[in-house]
C-alpha cells in the first residue's frame, strides 16, 4: 500500500464551490430564535437592522441544502485554501498508538485561524449590499484580525470593539488589526450610550465581551448604512465554515480514509460546526455513523454542564433569545487563557444535535490542555492556539484508548489556528503559575436561576 | 491555456532528496577562510572544535555537487514542506502590472521562517555525532526558535544566547524558544569569561549580536561534547537552504514557467543563497541567464556599499576570517527593525558571485519596506516579516518597471517568513515614529580602516 503523505492538499479545482447547510438534513430543527420584545419567534425581516439581508436570509434558511459560494469569495479563499489535511505521523509515534491521526490545519493565514472563512463571506455580502461599514467585537483577537483582513480587502470600513483588558494586554493583536486599517476602540468606550453608562457606573472597568458586543450592536444599528457581524454561534457562520469539513472529507477520500472519530474544540461552535458538517450529513442521512466529540474548557462547560434553554446570546441582553446549551448569560467564565472558548452558550444548531444524541462532549482543565499543546508543538512543528489545543487533547485521549485496545482507528481533529499571540499563557504554563478553575454546582445553579422567563415557553 | 492556481504544491514524492552545492559549479571559488592564529588558510580539521565533523566537512567541501539529504531530515522536512509557491494574483492586480509574480513562502512552521531548513540539518548531524548539546546566539529570534524546535525533536540540549535587549523586549519570542525546552541566557551573561568581562566593564549594557556570538562560541568550545551552530553566512547553511530554490524550480516547471528575475532579501544570505541556488546553477552552467537581485537594508548595505575583503564573521573577533562583502566587523548597524538583516558581512559564496557579476544588489530604506509590507499583507493575507518585506519591495519595483515597459516578465521572490513577532516595528510604522538611517561615507570609511591586516594577503 502506498504511504500516505504527511500533508494532503486538494488541488484548487477540487475546492468545494458550495457551503453545506446542516439544517436541511436535520430531522428535528433547532427551536426558532425569539424576539425578546414580543416573545414571538423572529422572522428574517426582524434581523435586517442588525445583519445585511443575505446574511439574515442565511441565518433563517433551514431548507437550502447547498449554498453556492460566490465567485469573489472563492477567489479570496484560493489565497489561503485549500488548507492542508495533515497526517500526524510524529504525534502517533510519540503516543505509540495504532490510531491514524489526521488534522485539518486552518492557521496558514495572517488571522491565524479559521475565522477568515466566515469573515470574508460576511464582508463580501455587506459590501455587495453597499453598506458603509460594519462593527464587531473581539476578545482574544482572532476574529477581529480575520474581519479586519477581509474588510480591508473589500474596502469596507470596520470598527472593532476590543475588550479593554485585551486591548491593553495584547498590544500586538491590536497592531495587526490596525495594520488592516480597522478602527479599534477599547470597550467600554464613550462612543456608545451603553459604554458611557458602564463607564459612569464603574470608571475603572476593564470591560467584558458582553459589553463589547452591546457596544458593537448599538453602534451598528445607530449608524446609517452600518451592520453588525459576529464570528461564531450563528447559523450563517457554521454555513461558511462548512468548507473546513467539506475539504477534509474530500482529502480523506483521496487517500481512501474516513474518520471513525471527529474531534473539535467548542466555544461558540464555529470551527466544530464547520469541521463536522459533512460527517454530520452522513450521520443524518444514515450514510455513515462516525463518533463526533466536542471538547470544551472545564472552566466554561456549556455542553457538559449547561442547561438546554432559551438565553440571550450576549451578556448585555440586547440580542434575540436562542435555544442552546448555556451556562447563563450572566455566567462570567474564569480567566481562562483559551479566550476564544470563553463563551457562555453554544451554537443553536450544535446544541440541538448534541441534545438529540448526534454528538458527544467532554471537558478538560487548561493545564492538561497546555501539556498536550506543548507535546504537539514539539512533535508537529506547529504551536497551537490554546483553543485548538482542546481538540488535540480530545484526539490524544482517543488515540491512547486505541493504544489500550489495539484498534487502528482513524481520528480527525480540527486544528483551528496558531498560538503566536498567546505566549503569555504558554509562559504561565511553563512557569507553573497557570491554575485550573472548575465552577461549582452552586455557582452554575445560581446562574441558571437567572435564565430569562418567556411566557408559554420557559 | 489552463489558469495557473494560486498555490502550487509539489507532492511529497517530488520533494528534492539532495541539496545542491553551488561551489561545485563556480568557475572561480570563494577565497579560503583564514585561521587568524596562523594567518593561513583553514583546513577542515581546524573547524572540528567548533562544528561537528559532518558540518565541518560540508563547510569546506567545494566539489561535491549534490549532497543526499539524510532520510531523517527528509522525514522532518515532510512535516512542513514542500512549501507553497504562490502566484500573487492580487498583488499583481493591485500593482496593475503585466508581470507574473510568484513567491516561495517559508513561514508555515512555528519558527515562522526558512531557518528551520538548516536548523534540522545541524541538529541532526550533531545528534548523530553523539554530541551532548549545542550553543547558538539569536537576535531577532527566528533562528533561535528554529533551532530550539529542531533540537527538541532530536532530544539535543541547546543553549541560546539571546541579545539582552531582545530578551527583554521580545518576551514572547523567549517564551516560544522555552516552549521547545531550550536553555535561554540573556547576553552578556555571567556564564562565560567574555560575558563577565563585558559586564564588569559595562554593567548596564543591553548586549549585542557580536557579544552573544562570542559567548556562544566560548561556551561550546569550553563544554565537553558541545559544538556551536549558526543560522546564516556559512557555506553549510546555503547548502541546506538550497531546498528552497530546488522546490521553487520544480514547482515552476510544473506550470511551464521559469523566472526572468529572482529577488531575495539579504542579511547573511541564508534565504537568498537557498532560493537562487538552482537558478545560479543555470547561470554558471550556461543553461539560462535570469537576473538575480539581492535587496538589503539601506542602514546595513554590505553589498551595495561594503568592501570585498577579509573580515571576522563576528564583532567579538573570535571566528576565522572570511573574504566577503563587509561593512567592517566593528560596524554597528542602526536600530533597524529588520533584525535578521542587521549583519555587517555577507555569505562568502554570495559575495564571490556578486563580485564576479552573477547577481545584482539594491538597498532600500525601512519606511519604504514597511509601506510595501502593509500593501502586501492587505492583498495576499500574509503579514510578512520585515526581512521578507525587502524581497517583496524588490519584486514590486521590478513589477512596476514591467508596467512601464509593458513586458510580462516572470518574477520570483522569496518570502522568508511571517511578522507575528515584529508588531512593535509595524506599530512604529503606523504611528509614523519609524525613521530611516543611512550610514555616511565617513562612517563607513572609518569602519573599513579597522579591517584586519593579514600579512601577504591584505
Amino acid at each position: 500500500m502506498k504511504k500516505i503523505p504527511h500533508r494532503i492538499y486538494l488541488s484548487e479545482d477540487q475546492m468545494p464551490a458550495q457551503w453545506y447547510n446542516m439544517r436541511a438534513d436535520m430531522k428535528s430543527l433547532p427551536d426558532p430564535i425569539i424576539n425578546p420584545a414580543t416573545n414571538q419567534p423572529a422572522v428574517e425581516e426582524d434581523l435586517y437592522p442588525v445583519f445585511c439581508k443575505e446574511l439574515a436570509h442565511q441565518e433563517m434558511d433551514n431548507t437550502t441544502r447547498y449554498v453556492p459560494i460566490p465567485e469573489e469569495i472563492q477567489e479570496f479563499y484560493k489565497m489561503y485554501r485549500p488548507s492542508p489535511l495533515i497526517r500526524a505521523y510524529n504525534l502517533e509515534k510519540a503516543l505509540d498508538t495504532p490510531a491514524r491521526i489526521y488534522y485539518k490545519f486552518e492557521g496558514n493565514n495572517t488571522s491565524g485561524s479559521h475565522k477568515l472563512n466566515s469573515a470574508v463571506a460576511q464582508a463580501y455580502y455587506a459590501k455587495k449590499q453597499n453598506l458603509k461599514g460594519v462593527t464587531t467585537e473581539t476578545g482574544a483577537g482572532q476574529w477581529g484580525t480575520a474581519l479586519a483582513e477581509a474588510c480591508s480587502f473589500f474596502h469596507l470600513p470596520l470598527t472593532v470593539y476590543m475588550v479593554k483588558c485585551s486591548y491593553e494586554q495584547k498590544p500586538f493583536r491590536k497592531s495587526v488589526i490596525q495594520t488592516f486599517d480597522a478602527d479599534i476602540v477599547p470597550s467600554p468606550s464613550t462612543t456608545t450610550q451603553v459604554g458611557r453608562k458602564i463607564l459612569e457606573e464603574n470608571p475603572g472597568t476593564t470591560g467584558s465581551l458582553g459589553c463589547a458586543i452591546s457596544e458593537a450592536v448599538e453602534k451598528a444599528v445607530s449608524t446609517e448604512g452600518y451592520r453588525y457581524v459576529l464570528g461564531s454561534v450563528l447559523n450563517q457562520v457554521l454555513l461558511h465554515q462548512s468548507i473546513i469539513g467539506e475539504e477534509s472529507l474530500l482529502a480523506m477520500q483521496m487517500i481512501d480514509e474516513y474518520p471513525d472519530i471527529i474531534v473539535g474544540c467548542a466555544g461558540g461552535g464555529s470551527n466544530l460546526g464547520g469541521l463536522i458538517a459533512p460527517f454530520m450529513r452522513d450521520k443524518l442521512t444514515g450514510a455513515a455513523n462516525p463518533r463526533i466529540i466536542a471538547v470544551e474548557p472545564a472552566s466554561c462547560p456549556s455542553m457538559t454542564r449547561g442547561r438546554y434553554a432559551y438565553d440571550f446570546c450576549d451578556t448585555g441582553k440586547v440580542t434575540p433569545l436562542a435555544k442552546m446549551y448555556t451556562l447563563g448569560c450572566d455566567f462570567i467564565p474564569s480567566a481562562n487563557h483559551a479566550g476564544g472558548l470563553r463563551y457562555h452558550g453554544m451554537s443553536p444548531i450544535l446544541s440541538k444535535l448534541y441534545h438529540d444524541g448526534y454528538m458527544e462532549a467532554v471537558s478538560a482543565e487548561q493545564t492538561k490542555i497546555f501539556e498536550t499543546a506543548v507535546t504537539f508543538a514539539k512533535q508537529e512543528t506547529i504551536l497551537p492556539a490554546p483553543e485548538s489545543a482542546h481538540a488535540i487533547y480530545g484526539a490524544v485521549q482517543e488515540a491512547l484508548k486505541c493504544k489500550e485496545s489495539g484498534e487502528a482507528k482513524t481520528i480527525l481533529f480540527g486544528l483551528t489556528g496558531t498560538g503566536y499571540f498567546d505566549m503569555v499563557a504558554y509562559q504561565a504554563y511553563m512557569d507553573k503559575t497557570m491554575t485550573d478553575y472548575i465552577p461549582t454546582d452552586e455557582e452554575l445553579e445560581a446562574s441558571f436561576a437567572k435564565l430569562p422567563k418567556i411566557p408559554g415557553i420557559q
